[in-house]
């Protein structure tokens, strides 16, 4: 039975569900939606086990085990397995492609049924409510009434606090990790000079570069702008202190340092999986997305809802202030809600990487939601 | 006299220091380098009052005073004149454009000599060291032995810590302000990622694009990067909150939010001043600086020069641990030390604005200097 429950997640394939028409929170009506969709382990008999991982920005469906032939496990395979955080001997777990994406999912690079060309920048600008959406939609497909949870972090806990936002009703439980519930000005600012690197580059053509190649250089630079976002000075200096490629300064503009390097070799790679108009229409569905105030959720009313939040101690793009901001709204409005601040050296990315801490508190907690539940 | 002192600041001119040829750090020649600076106030007869200023990244010569037909003063106008913190009553302030620039002094956008055309990527790379080489020259022009102060920020710091280090029997004190002995991986990142920008553009041509315009987009991305940085994410909230720049989300690419088009404006305006290959060779200099561990001062040889070292608490770009640090080499090493970190809001910017504190600060120090270079 172990063995079974681990070997079922090697080998892991994307499934997709088709939608035949949404209408977007800007009134724009969507057609021939495609979402695209993972699961692991095993829908139980009364449909009460299912966990909905959303995925950050530039994250997509392959949240576990291996796709044949590939050498890398999904993104949150650290946290998604026989005994892991969320426990596919336990849960039902399912994590699909925001629209928008590049990675199954309709966004701009899909074909425009109305053209049968893509639909560059034709494709309606979204929200992280329309992601939502979509996901209540695959939820509706896969037959499941109610949510145990909804999990994310970054951008994804943007869509987990929309979760209960839009459909209190639907789930029993939301860990919002590292999120926040409006992007500050900062980190406007910065979604924003990646998407005039993208749009500056000559190669972006107003959006209709792809009967060509694309945007590279520009959507490089925008990815290694983020990759400095994601990390803490600290661990920088931990993981690259000053040294120097080779054994001497260069003297010529080519990477001296090795984080110079790094930040290169992860634009470079970044740049042959992820769309450069998926990048601006996501961006610009986060920089959008706020539910401050009385776009919250309402005082008092979905008592029932438990939430996780966590935050992280050296992430200073989404600052734990951000966090206690959540929690404070929670708690005024009557909601079971606890909150922890892991100590972490890692920033931002600590949400992928800060294994033990979060599990230890994901376990806990989900046996919690999932005793009353059942009760 | 006092009337006299003021308005003698009102129009200042750029004046120009000529360099038969220098050896640089890389152990290259240079040849006809013109050093563009300027002055305020008067130097005494013992020349005994001078005060160096060095600018940071993107400064020049022009740090007080008007030049004719120019509404803008200099960017330390608010520091340097008749009863600031730099009193042009007792002190003669000089400033210079640093070598590399493109506000007079020899750059890459200079003429080569040899070629009778722009260096364009011909200029050799340059250091903190070889900018401090050529104030030392000119000082010398100007027939001073020894300066009362060197002040500077940011960059400017890095070239007052290298006075104290290259020339320390030259200086009778030394006010290094948010700055660093090197930069960490975190500062070269965002230095790299500006570079890329401009190197990604097109128009750049591998520097050779002086008969045609600059690399205009690039250089706007490296420059909205920078101003990222040189605020704190307090003092953005303040000053543009989620503002939208017309009443509701336009749902296009064009910028919505206020920090979007503020950026856009910065980035802009920039391109008009600055020349993109002196962006290059300048962050490469900062990058390449470190004066750390056996770089540093040696032990108690040159104790006379005093240190007042500045840093700001909301400075994220050049923290106030960098500041410690110098702080704390110069203490184990014997050094008449003070050091004040400025709360503030700012962010590294706070080095322009915050003038109350630092004129508190600086005019007491400048005074006790004075004084013992009197006795």
């Amino acid at each position: 039975m172990t063995e079974h429950s681990e070997n079922s997640l090697l080998i892991t394939k994307v499934k997709l569900c088709k939608i035949e028409n949404i209408i977007l929170e800007s009134g724009k009506q969507l057609r021939d939606v495609t979402i695209a969709y993972e699961t692991y382990g095993t829908l139980n008999e009364k449909k009460n086990n299912a966990v909905l991982i959303t995925h950050g920005f530039s994250g997509d469906a392959h949240a576990a085990g291996f796709h044949e032939h590939e050498a890398k496990p999904g993104w949150w395979s650290n946290m998604i397995g026989h005994g892991k955080a969320f426990d596919t001997s336990k849960y039902f777990v399912i994590c699909s492609n925001v629209l928008g994406g590049c990675a199954g999912s309709t966004g701009p690079s899909s074909l425009n049924p109305t053209s049968n060309k893509p639909y560059a920048l034709d494709f309606p600008i979204i929200t992280i409510s329309d992601m939502v959406h979509c996901q209540k939609k695959l939820i509706d497909f896969l037959k499941i009434d109610k949510l145990l949870a909804v999990v994310g972090g970054s951008m994804g806990g943007m869509q987990v606090l929309q979760w209960a936002i839009s459909y209190p009703e639907k789930i029993c439980s939301a860990i919002p990790i590292a999120t926040t519930m409006k992007h500050s000005p900062q980190q406007i600012a910065f979604n924003e000079v990646g998407r005039q690197a993208i749009m500056a580059d000559i190669g972006w053509k107003n959006g209709n570069y792809y009967d060509q190649s694309q945007p590279d250089r520009g959507l490089a630079i925008a990815r290694m702008i983020g990759h400095i976002t994601y990390m803490s000075d600290k661990f920088m200096q931990e993981k690259f202190s000053r040294n120097l490629k080779d054994k001497d300064r260069t003297f010529k503009f080519t990477p001296d340092f090795e984080v110079e390097g790094y930040l290169k070799y992860r634009g470079d790679t970044f740049v042959k999986r992820f769309d450069a108009n998926s990048y601006l229409y996501i961006t610009k569905a986060m920089d959008y997305f706020d539910v401050s105030g009385n776009n919250f959720l309402p005082n008092a009313k979905h008592k029932d809802i438990k939430f996780l939040v966590m935050s992280f101690s050296s992430d200073w793009l989404y600052p734990s202030y951000q966090s206690e901001n959540i929690v404070k709204q929670l708690t005024l409005r009557g909601y079971n809600t606890t909150y922890v601040e892991i100590k972490s050296t890692y920033g931002h990315d600590s949400f992928l990487v800060e294994v033990k801490d979060q599990t230890k508190l994901i376990i806990h907690f989900l046996e919690k939601v999932l005793k009353e539940a059942l009760s």
